[in-house]
C-alpha cells in the first residue's frame, strides 16, 4: 500500500494546526505552507537514522524559520525520534515540554540548533557546513560527507545577517549547504512588498549561490529543484513558492495565519478541505507507517558508516573531536612556567596571541578567524593556515566585516561538533553580533570571542569604538563567560577556563595597551579560575580592598602602593571573572571582600552594577560616560583612572 | 589663475597624512584615495554653504566610512567652516580637540553623523534621505530639495546592516539618496578577496538601485558619473575605483596604508610625488583661495531660501519642526485626565498605542513604524497613515524586518531634523539594533524605541524571545533613558518625558499582557518624571520597601498588601525610570529608599544591578536565566514572581 505524499505532508498539517489549537498560541502558517516541501526533504533527500540522533555523519537540518516550530517537531514524532512524543506534541508551548514556542537544540535530540531570532538560524547552518568541509578534508569522505539544510522565511532573508551569512557561504563555495526559501510572498504586517522590493534570487545570485525554483506544493517540481541544488557545486537557495497556511481554506495566504491559532471553526474547514477525518493528535496507521519507513531509511546507512568508523585510522580521533573531549594531556601549564620565568610587559591582545600559539599546536580542533581584524584581534597564530574554497583543512576563517555572521558561523562550527571556533573582533562590536552571543549561551556551545581594544585604553579612536558599557552588559548575558585578564599569565589562565568548559561560550576581554606582568610567582593553581583572588594583601593595617580588572589592575596595584606609603594597608583583589567568583563558597568571598572595610572598583567602564561587590557606601571608579578621542594616557588622566587621582579620594573617604 | 581639481585635491592629501602623521594615529589611506571624488562632489555637486552649517535646505553629506574622517575635517577646512580651524586639524585625535579619531556630529557643524561603526553611516544616510522627502512632501519644493550624499568603503557594504538600508532605500525609490563607494579593493586584513566574492553593482541592482561605476582618479569620469547618478530617479551607487592612500608612492594600494601614519619618508616621498611643496598644515593661498571660492558658491542659493522661507505660508510651522521645539500648547494632561476618570486595564504596549493616538494628532512630527511587528507593538495610529514610495507625506514607515535598520534610519530622521522618529520592535531583538541604539545616545539624538514583550509575560514565544538582561543592560548605555512604565498613567508619562527630551534616545519597554491601571488619582504632576515615587504608602508600622518596574508593580502592590494583613507595613515604589530616579536630590532618593529598612526590588529580568537600591542586605526578586515557554501565568509562578511566593520571603528575612 502507498501513502500518497499529500497525506504524508497532511500528518504534519494537522499535527501543526491541533497543537497550536490546543496551546491557543503558535504558529501554524509556516508548518502548513512547508509541508509539501519538508515531505520531500525528509522522505528522498535527508540523510538522518532517528535511533541516533547524535551520529556524527547526519544531514543536519536548521528550520531558521523557527516560529514554524511544528514542523520539525512533527517530522521528528513522525519518522520516529525517541521524542516528542505525541504527549510531547500535545504540550506543545506547555511548561516543562520539549516542544517548547521555538525548537531548542537543548530540549530535544534531532533539534540541530536554536532558532527563531530572524535569519540567525541561516548563518547559523553556515558554521555547521564550514564545519562539514573542515572536517571532510581532515578525516576524509568515509566519515564526513554530509549536507546542511535549511528552512527560511522571508524574515530570515531579510536580516541584515542574511547577507553576512550569504556572502561568507558563497565566499567559501559551500555547496553541501541548501537554503529552502518558503517564497510565500507574506510577512507579519502583510503583503512582503509593503516593505521589501528585492529580487532575492538575484540577490543570491550575487554572492556566488546557485538559485532555483519550484512550486512548493508540487512535489515532483520540488523533487527536480532539490535534485539540482544537489547537482550544484555552489551553495543553493531554492525559491519554494508557497501559500501560508496552506490548508485553511479561509485564511491560507494571509498575514492572519501566520502566528496565531486557526480557531475550530477553520480547524474544522481544514480538516475537510485536506480530507483528514481524524481527531487531533491521530495519525492514520498508515500514515504513520509510511513516515516511520521514512525514518528507517537511513539505518543501514548509519550502520556501516559505523563500520567504516571503527576501522579508520583517525576514528579515535574523529570520535574525541566530535565528542568534544579535549586531549588527556592537554594543559597549559609548562606555557605558564615559561611565563614565570621570564615576565613581559605586552598588551592581553598580544598575551591571547601567544597563549594561542601554544594552544593551536596543542588543540587541532580549533578554528581561529576575525571579522577583519586579524592584526589587531592577534587571532592568527602559524598553526592555523586560511581555510578557503580550496583549502578546507586551514584552520583560520578570514569571516570578513561580518561580526554578526561570524558569531553565528561559530554557534554553527560548535553546534556541528569535531571543532572549537573562536574569532576576534573589537569590543565594542560585541554590540554587532549580541544576539549571536545571546544563542551561544541559550544552545550551551563552546564558542570563544576574542574581543580587543576593551575599554578607553585603544586611545584615540575615540567614543564610537571605546566599550563602556560593553562588559558590564556581557556579564549579565546568563550562561556566558566573560573574562577580563590583567596580564600575561591571567591571559593564559583564562584561555584555559574558556576551552575547559565545554557547555557555554567566553568572552575575553583584551587590551591593545601593554600591561605588566603582575604575576611573576609560579601558583599551584589556575587563580583565574576562582574569578577573583588576593594579587597583593596589605603590608600595613587593612584598610581598604581594591577590586579591579583587566587593565585597571596595574593601577589599583599603584594604588595601593601609594596607600601603603601613607601608612594605609591595601589589598588588591584581581577579579578576572565575576561569574566564577560568584560560583566560590561564601567564606571565600567574604574573606577577600571583607563587609566592614571599605571596598573600592576601579574598571574602566561603567560602574553600574559594581555595587555587588563594594556596597552602596565602597567606592567606584569607572566611566559613566562616552569616552573621547585621544591617546590613551590623556585618557586615563581626563577620567581620573590613575593612582594619583584615586589614592587621594580613599584616603578622604577613610578620613570622613 | 585656475587651481587644477588635482591641486584641490592634494591638499585634502597633505591635510590627511600630516594630521595623522603629527598624531602617529589615524588613517591616511581612505582620504587619499578618495580626496578626487570628495573634491567633485565639493565643487560641482554639494549645495551647503559653511557661514551657516544649520541650513534646512542643504545637502547631507555622510562619511560612512568615518575611520577617514581627515577627508571631512579637511573639507570642512578649506571650504570655510569656522572650524576646525587649521589648529584643530593640528591637534587631530588629541584630547579636547573637535577633529576626533571618527567624526562627531556634536564636535563640529558639517558633521551630520557620528560614523566609524561600519554600516552605520549608510543606514543613517538612509533615514536623512526618507526625511528629505518627507518633509518635501508636506513642505514643497521651495523649503525642501536637496540630496543626502555617503562616501562607503568595503566594510559599510560587507556589513548585514547595508542590506537592510538598500533594501529599504531601494524599497522607497530614495532618489536623492546617493552612495559614493570607495571601491579600492583593500580591507584590514589584506585584500578583499580574501573574504568577499560579491558581485556588489548586482547585489545593489536586485534591491532597485540605479548602479554605475567611474575610475575614482579621473575628475571628468567622476563629473560624468555623478551627473548619472543625479539624473536617475532611483537611488544610486557610484562604484569608484580608487587607490587606496593614492599619493603615497610606496603605500598606496596596500593595507599597510590604512589604519597607521604613513612614517616620515613616505610623506616625504609623497610630497615629490604629488608636488607637494609646502609645510604640514600649510596650504599655498591659491589653492586656499579656490577652495575657499567652492565654499563660497551657496551663499546666495542659500539666502534665496531664506528668503523663501520668509514669505512661506508654513514656514513658521518648518521652522518650528526643523528646530526640534513641540508646539507650545503640547500638553498630555487632558488625555491623562481622561484616563483617571475611566481606569482601564490594558497592556502597556495597548497604553501606548492610545497615548499615541492623542500625541500623532498633536504632533505633526511624529514619523512612526515597527520592524514588521505593526499589530504587536501597536505602533500604528488613524493618522499615520504609510509613508511609501507614491505618498512620502505619510507617517508611517513598514520598516521590514530590519531592526538594525530602522534603528539607524532613525536615527538619520533625527539628525536631518523636522520629524521625530519611533519605531518598535520586541524588547529582545534590541540586540539586533544595540549599536544603532547607542548611535543615538552617541548623537544626542530623540529617537523613540517602542519595545514590547518586555519579559517572560510575553509567555509561550520561550527564551529567544524573552528579555532578561535587556531592560538592565540597555540602562547602562549612557544618555539613553529606559522606561518601563507600570500602567496606562505612567506609560503616557513616559511618552511626554520621551517627547520632551530633545538631547537623547528613549526606550520605552511595554508588555504584551495586561495590566491593571494602579494610578487612579489625579496627580499635580508627571510622576514618571522623578524616576521613582511612592505609589503606596504602608498602613501599618513601614518593615519593607519594595522597588518594582513595569508588569511587576502590580505584584509588588500585592505583595504589600498581603504583608500589610500580616501587619507588615510596606511601601511600593514604582520605578519607571532608574536615569531619572538618579538624577533626583539625595534627600528625596533616602526618603523613599529608607537605609535601615530591608529594601526589596521586583523585576522579571536579572538581578544584576539592584544592589544599588536594595544595598548588598537587601532582597531581589528577578531571573538570573533564561526563561521558558509556557504561558504567562505559568512563567510567573515558575520563576517566583507572586505574591504568594514572594510575601512569605520577606516576611522570612525579617524575622531572621
Amino acid at each position: 500500500m502507498t501513502v500518497s505524499e499529500k497525506s504524508l505532508a497532511n500528518a504534519i498539517r494537522a499535527l501543526s494546526m491541533d497543537a497550536v489549537e490546543a496551546a491557543n498560541s503558535g504558529h501554524p502558517g509556516m508548518p502548513m505552507g512547508m509541508a509539501d516541501v519538508a515531505t520531500v526533504l525528509f522522505s528522498d533527500y535527508m540523510k538522518f537514522d532517528p535511533t541516533l540522533p547524535s551520529w556524527a555523519d547526519r544531514d543536519r537540518f536548521v528550520l531558521s524559520a523557527g516560529h514554524g516550530s511544528m514542523l520539525i517537531y512533527s517530522l521528528l514524532h513522525l519518522t520516529g525520534y525517541a521524542r516528542p512524543t505525541m504527549e510531547d506534541i500535545a504540550s506543545f508551548r506547555q511548561l516543562h515540554s520539549p516542544c517548547a514556542g521555538h525548537p531548542e537544540n537543548f530540549e530535544l535530540a534531532g533539534v540541530e540548533a536554536t532558532t527563531g531570532p530572524l535569519g540567525s538560524g541561516l548563518a547559523t547552518a553556515v558554521g555547521m557546513a564550514i564545519a562539514e568541509r573542515h572536517l571532510n578534508a581532515q578525516f576524509g569522505d568515509d566519515l564526513v560527507d554530509h549536507r546542511t539544510w535549511v528552512i527560511a522565511g522571508d524574515g530570515c532573508l531579510m536580516e541584515g545577517i542574511n547577507h553576512e551569512a550569504i556572502g561568507l557561504a558563497g565566499h567559501l563555495n559551500l555547496g553541501r549547504l541548501i537554503v529552502l526559501w518558503d517564497d510565500n510572498k507574506i510577512t507579519i504586517d502583510g503583503a512582503v512588498d509593503l516593505s521589501s522590493s528585492e529580487d532575492v534570487l538575484a540577490r543570491y545570485a550575487a554572492t556566488g549561490w546557485h538559485v532555483v525554483s519550484c512550486d512548493g506544493h508540487d512535489v515532483a517540481d520540488v523533487r527536480r529543484a532539490l535534485a539540482e541544488a544537489v547537482a550544484d557545486p555552489r551553495p543553493s537557495i531554492v525559491a519554494c513558492a508557497t501559500k501560508i497556511g496552506y490548508g485553511a481554506p479561509n485564511k491560507a495566504g494571509t498575514s492572519g495565519v501566520h502566528g496565531s491559532a486557526l480557531g475550530a471553526s477553520e480547524v474544522a474547514a481544514a480538516r475537510d478541505y485536506l480530507g483528514w477525518a481524524d481527531a487531533p493528535f491521530v495519525i492514520p496507521a498508515d500514515i504513520a507507517d509510511a513516515w516511520k519507513a521514512i525514518g528507517a531509511k537511513g539505518r543501514d546507512v548509519r550502520a556501516a558508516w559505523e563500520e567504516r568508523l571503527a576501522s579508520h585510522a583517525q576514528g579515535a580521533e574523529f570520535s574525541r573531536r566530535m565528542a568534544g573531549t579535549l586531549p588527556d594531556d592537554f594543559s597549559l601549564d609548562t606555557y605558564i612556567d615559561s611565563l614565570i620565568a621570564n615576565p613581559q610587559k605586552v598588551a592581553t591582545r598580544k598575551a591571547s596571541e601567544l597563549a594561542l600559539g601554544a594552544i593551536n599546536e596543542m588543540l587541532p580542533e580549533t578554528l581561529g578567524g576575525s571579522a577583519d581584524l586579524t592584526g589587531s584581534n592577534n587571532t592568527k597564530t602559524k598553526s592555523t593556515g586560511p581555510l578557503t574554497r580550496d583549502d578546507y583543512a586551514g584552520r583560520y576563517v578570514y569571516y570578513g566585516i561580518r561580526e554578526f555572521g561570524m558569531a553565528c558561523a561559530m554557534n554553527g562550527l560548535a553546534l556541528h561538533g569535531g571543532v572549537i571556533p573562536y574569532g576576534g573582533t573589537f569590543l565594542v562590536f560585541s554590540d554587532y553580533m549580541r544576539a549571536g552571543i545571546r544563542l551561544a549561551a541559550l544552545q550551551q556551545q563552546r564558542v570563544i570571542h576574542v574581543l580587543t581594544h576593551d575599554s578607553i585604553g585603544l586611545g584615540e579612536d575615540g567614543p564610537t569604538h571605546q566599550p563602556i558599557e560593553h562588559v558590564m552588559s556581557l556579564r549579565m548575558i546568563p550562561n556566558l563567560d566573560v573574562y577580563r585578564p590583567a596580564d600575561i599569565v591571567e591571559t593564559a589562565e583564562c584561555w584555559e577556563l574558556a576551552l575547559k568548559d565545554a557547555g557555554g561560550p567566553s568572552v575575553l576581554a583584551l587590551t591593545r595597551q601593554n600591561l605588566p606582568q603582575l604575576r611573576t610567582e609560579k601558583a599551584s593553581e589556575n587563580l583565574s579560575a576562582k574569578g577573583g583572588y588576593r594579587l597583593v594583601a596589605a603590608t600595613a593595617e587593612r584598610k581598604v580592598v581594591l577590586i579591579a580588572t583587566g587593565s585597571e589592575v596595574e593601577i589599583a596595584v599603584a594604588t595601593a602602593k601609594a596607600l601603603e606609603e601613607q601608612g594605609i594597608g591595601a589589598d588588591v583583589i584581581s577579579m578576572p571573572s565575576w561569574a566564577h567568583f560568584e560560583a566560590q563558597p561564601q567564606a571565600y568571598k567574604d574573606d577577600l571582600l571583607p563587609h566592614h572595610v571599605l571596598r573600592a572598583s576601579i574598571e574602566a567602564g561603567t560602574t553600574f552594577g559594581w555595587e555587588r561587590y563594594t556596597g552602596i557606601a565602597g567606592l567606584r571608579f569607572g566611566i559613566d560616560s562616552f569616552g573621547a578621542s585621544a591617546p590613551a594616557p590623556a585618557l586615563y588622566d581626563y577620567f581620573g583612572l590613575t593612582a594619583a587621582k584615586i589614592a587621594p579620594q580613599i584616603v578622604a573617604a577613610l578620613n570622613s
